[in-house]
C-alpha cells in the first residue's frame, strides 16, 4: 500500500519532468540539477559560475530550500534573475514545484537554467525535476568516504565538483580514493577537484557547461 | 490521500518508536538519537565519546546508513558492541527499524545507547525512533546559515556540537552568529563548540551525556 502510493508519486512526478523538460528543450536551454549535502559549496559554485559565464551565456537560477531564500539573495547579487521555491520543511525539489515557477521566468533566449536543489545528498536524487542532466558537489571536508555511502546522487549525476580543496592540508581527504570510488560507480562522469573560495580548478567545470550548453542549442536548431 | 498516508506513518512510527522508548527505559538505558549532515563528524564524535567514556558508563552503538558497514566498522574498533542497520537507499531511521535490532544488541547492564542516524539534515528529524534525546552535529565547514535553513533539526535537539572548529581560522564561519540562531530556535540546546579532531570542546558534551545517563538511571530507580 505505501509502496504503491510511492509508485503513483514517482510516476507522477516523472510525467510532469517530461513536461518541464519539453518546455525548455523547446527554447534550447541547457537545464542543471545542482546537487549536495548541505555547506557543501552549491551556492558558492553558482555564484563563482555566474561571474565567469554571464557575459558570454545568458543565465537564471532557480533556488530550492526548505525554508528562508538567503541563497536567493546571494544569486540576485550577482545581477542574474533567480526564483527561490520554499518547500516547508521537504527534503527535495519535485517537478511539479519547477513547473509552478516557469512562468515567473523570463525564458526568452536563455541559455542555462542552474536548479539548486535542497542540500541533501538522499532524497533529491530520486526525483527528475525537468533537468537535462544533474551535477554533484561533494566538500572535502565531508570525507572520501560519501561516494560509497550516498551512491545514488553521485552515480545519476554527469559531473561531480569536489570542492573545498584548499582545505586539503588541514584534513585527511583522500582525493585520489574519493576520484577512484566515484569513478566506479559512475565512469562516465567527469571530475573537477575545485575550490570555490580561490577558483582553483573551475575552468574545467566552465568548460563542461559550456560544452553541454553549445549542444543542447545545436540540438534545438536541428528541432531534436 | 497522499497527506492522510502519511500521516498514518508517523502515527505508526510514533507508536513504535514509545515501545521502543518503553523497552529501554524499563532498563535505566538513556538513548540518543545522533543527528546531522554527510560528514559533519557524527562518526568522530561517536569514537570520541567512546574512547572517554566507556571506563565509566557501558555503551553500545546503532549505525544508520543508506549502505555499507564503514562506520560500523570504525565503531567495532573502539571495542563495543555495535549493530548496522542499512536503509536501502532510505532517507532516514524509523522506528520499525530501530526496534527490529534491539534483540541483537546485550541491552544488560547497559547505561547509554547511541543511534547514528543517516546523514541528512531533513529527513531523520521527523522521525522519533525511540530515543530520549536527540543531539545534531554541524560542522564549522558547512557554514553558519544552516540553524535558519534546517530548523526542525536544531529545534529538536538537546545538545548541539559545533564540530570542526580547528578549521575555523580557514574558512569565514561566523561562531557566534551560528550560535545566536540555533538559541533562537532552540533556547534550552546546550551549545559545545568542539572538534572532534583535537579533542578540543568535548568535555562539556561528556559531561552533559554523564548527566543525562545519570538522570536516566535516577528515573528508571524511582520505578517512573
Amino acid at each position: 500500500m505505501e509502496i504503491k502510493v510511492m509508485a503513483n508519486i514517482l510516476d507522477k512526478n516523472d510525467q510532469l519532468a517530461a513536461e518541464v523538460n519539453a518546455h525548455l528543450s523547446r527554447r534550447g536551454i541547457f537545464t542543471l540539477n545542482l546537487l549536495g549535502s548541505p555547506g557543501s559549496g552549491k551556492t558558492a559554485l553558482l555564484e563563482r559560475t555566474i561571474a565567469a559565464l554571464k557575459d558570454e551565456l545568458k543565465l537564471a537560477v532557480i533556488e530550492g530550500d526548505l525554508f528562508t531564500d538567503k541563497d536567493a539573495a546571494r544569486i540576485a547579487r550577482q545581477g542574474v534573475p533567480v526564483v527561490q521555491i520554499n518547500t516547508g520543511g521537504g527534503c527535495h525539489l519535485d517537478a511539479n514545484m519547477v513547473k509552478g515557477v516557469l512562468a515567473s521566468l523570463d525564458l526568452d533566449g536563455l541559455d542555462l537554467l542552474i536548479i539548486e536543489n535542497v542540500g541533501n545528498l538522499v532524497c533529491p536524487a530520486e526525483f527528475n525535476i525537468g533537468e537535462d542532466a544533474k551535477a554533484t558537489v561533494l566538500s572535502v571536508t565531508e570525507g572520501e568516504d560519501k561516494p560509497l555511502k550516498y551512491p545514488l546522487v553521485f552515480k545519476q549525476a554527469g559531473a561531480v565538483v569536489v570542492n573545498k580543496i584548499d582545505l586539503l592540508p588541514y584534513t585527511s581527504f583522500d582525493l585520489a580514493a574519493a576520484t577512484e570510488d566515484i569513478a566506479s560507480i559512475n565512469p562516465q562522469v567527469a571530475i573537477f577537484p575545485a575550490s570555490c573560495r580561490t577558483g582553483e580548478g573551475l575552468e574545467g567545470w566552465y568548460g563542461w557547461l559550456r560544452a553541454r550548453v553549445a549542444a543542447k542549442k545545436a540540438a534545438a536548431a536541428k528541432g531534436e
